[in-house]
């Protein structure tokens, strides 16, 4: 299976990664927005090209992984890359995922090409476990924690403060809550009671310690319905401490059998590298797609339409023998 | 859509309580080996029927739900029954999956009808943490612990023993070892170190404890690899403490990526009831049952080839809106 990278950042390099791990993939070549010749990548004799002239590789890549971002990469890339070839990306704005959906579906029908959106781990793995989760526990609840990890939009929200130099931002689940979860007590939580915030700030020369504070916990929909607690450090222990790429998270649901059965049922990830294994996913997803494709089907779709068989490498028989 | 359910044990009264709890499902009759008239069952006016009548109900059931057990009943009705209707069952020696699918894809296959076996939670949503895990972390390790809970196979071998008049075998997973797999760093685990075996034994009147418990310690396969606690009490104290079906335990899958990038997934239950659990899987199954059976497809499947989907009341376009 001849894999593309389109966007070569963390994820694109954590795909290079992943297609190393996996011998039934090999890296076709690399697509960058930047001068090819100023990208270096990991993997010996294998090409940088332009993105802009991505079409001349049409017969020679059997899926195209989109490493770009969700916020203005992804709503254009991957309708686009899906007229030319069979695609797979983490597109992550889980409020636009049915416009992306409709977007993708139209350009890979009308191509012939198979799609899949929005793989990686939320969404993605933590979307199979509340899609399992709902229709084996009908009338259950869903909670969803997430790290601890590093928050980009929330750093970001950071950095926009002005004496700010830089920052990074860590989303903690608390564990009494997680724990109030697991009892199968079914808790009503507040955004509060969920997760903390915690905010590692460099500042500017001559910038208000206090003033910055207060501005941090008081920013509406970002801080101010959280415990958020500010560390003030120098950018060398910014860069020393702070610079992991860690993830992580859970997913919970709930539910009542019989007359007062409860069952919990509890997904979580431990990762160290976010971008490398959400490239991960995205190429057991390419391994569907590629299966998809031979069968001659087209569209769009998510992890939550795909035979969990199709992303192993392993045959059914192996699967059901070993696995089952 | 129209459930049937064959054998009614606590498994198949699971399975009622599940259809009662799904308003997309509805019990259209119980069948038994016993005389049907001895059975009663929770639901008003559903009929109960002979098991060897069946055949006539065949244009009045969608599904079939087989709620026998898996050394001698399944191997025989699920095939029998896969010639006259969709079919549902739970087989759960894990031994014989291959062998048990084979008879019951010739089945299906010889009266197009669509029959999913091996639903439950081992086998069933176990199988599904590891497919997940092993196509997304290659190289890496899975480990499997099951409990605290009920095992019915080494309660049996307890009171097989002479001077046993009842007993109860809790597996225990052993905190250490799931805290040592949870850091990641993908140890080697004995049979000893994985689980702790837990008895609770009522000895006939003038039965000899000490040898009893010796038996019972160096019992090969069962419980000689093991450490095992004999605890010796009263009938009354294991009727009152011990008659409960709570179950569970964890599917840990641990892999690197890059250099040194640990990544642990972890899915794991605590169930209260056993058996309901399980029928709540058993009647999602169904759903995905006859959604296949309306595409006109064929055969025997397991978890591992439905499409998440599938499994849910809800549309694609929803489940894509409300849970990716």
């Amino acid at each position: 299976m001849k894999i593309g990278i389109a966007g070569y950042g963390n994820l694109g390099r954590g795909v290079e990664l992943a297609v190393k791990a996996n011998p039934d993939t090999e890296l076709a070549a690399v697509f960058t927005r930047r001068n090819p010749d100023a990208v270096k990548i990991q993997t010996p004799n294998v090409p940088v090209a332009s993105l802009s002239d991505v079409e001349k590789w049409i017969d020679r890549i059997d899926v195209m992984i989109l490493c770009g971002g969700s916020a203005t990469d992804l709503p254009m890339q991957t309708p686009q890359l899906a007229k030319m070839f069979n695609v797979v990306d983490s597109f992550d704005t889980h409020a636009k995922i049915p416009e992306h959906f409709a977007n993708v579906d139209a350009a890979a029908k009308s191509s012939n090409h198979v799609a899949i959106i929005s793989a990686g781990w939320d969404p993605g793995l933590f979307s199979l476990a509340r899609a399992y989760g709902n229709a084996i526990l009908p009338g259950g609840r869903d909670y969803t924690f997430w790290g601890k990890g590093v928050s980009q939009g929330h750093s970001d929200a950071i950095r926009r403060i002005k004496g700010v130099k830089n920052a990074k931002q860590y989303t903690v689940p608390i564990d009494a809550a997680l724990d109030a979860v697991r009892s199968g007590s079914n808790p009503e939580l507040t955004t509060r009671q969920k997760h903390l915030r915690e905010c590692y700030v460099v500042l500017e020369k001559s910038a208000d310690a206090a003033e910055i504070e207060r501005e941090i916990k008081t920013m509406p929909n970002y801080f101010a319905d959280y415990d958020t607690t500010v560390n003030f450090i120098s950018e060398e222990e910014l860069i020393k401490n702070h610079g992991g790429l860690a993830h992580g998270g859970f997913v919970i649901r709930t539910g009542k059998t019989g007359t007062d059965h409860k069952h919990v049922v509890e997904f979580n990830l431990k990762l160290d590298s976010n971008p490398e294994f959400t490239a991960n996913v995205l190429v057991a997803c390419a391994r569907a797609v590629n299966r998809f494709s031979a069968e001659g089907k087209s569209g769009c779709m998510t992890l939550l339409d795909i035979p969990p068989a199709y992303l192993s490498p392993l045959s059914n028989a192996d699967l059901r023998k070993m696995l089952l």
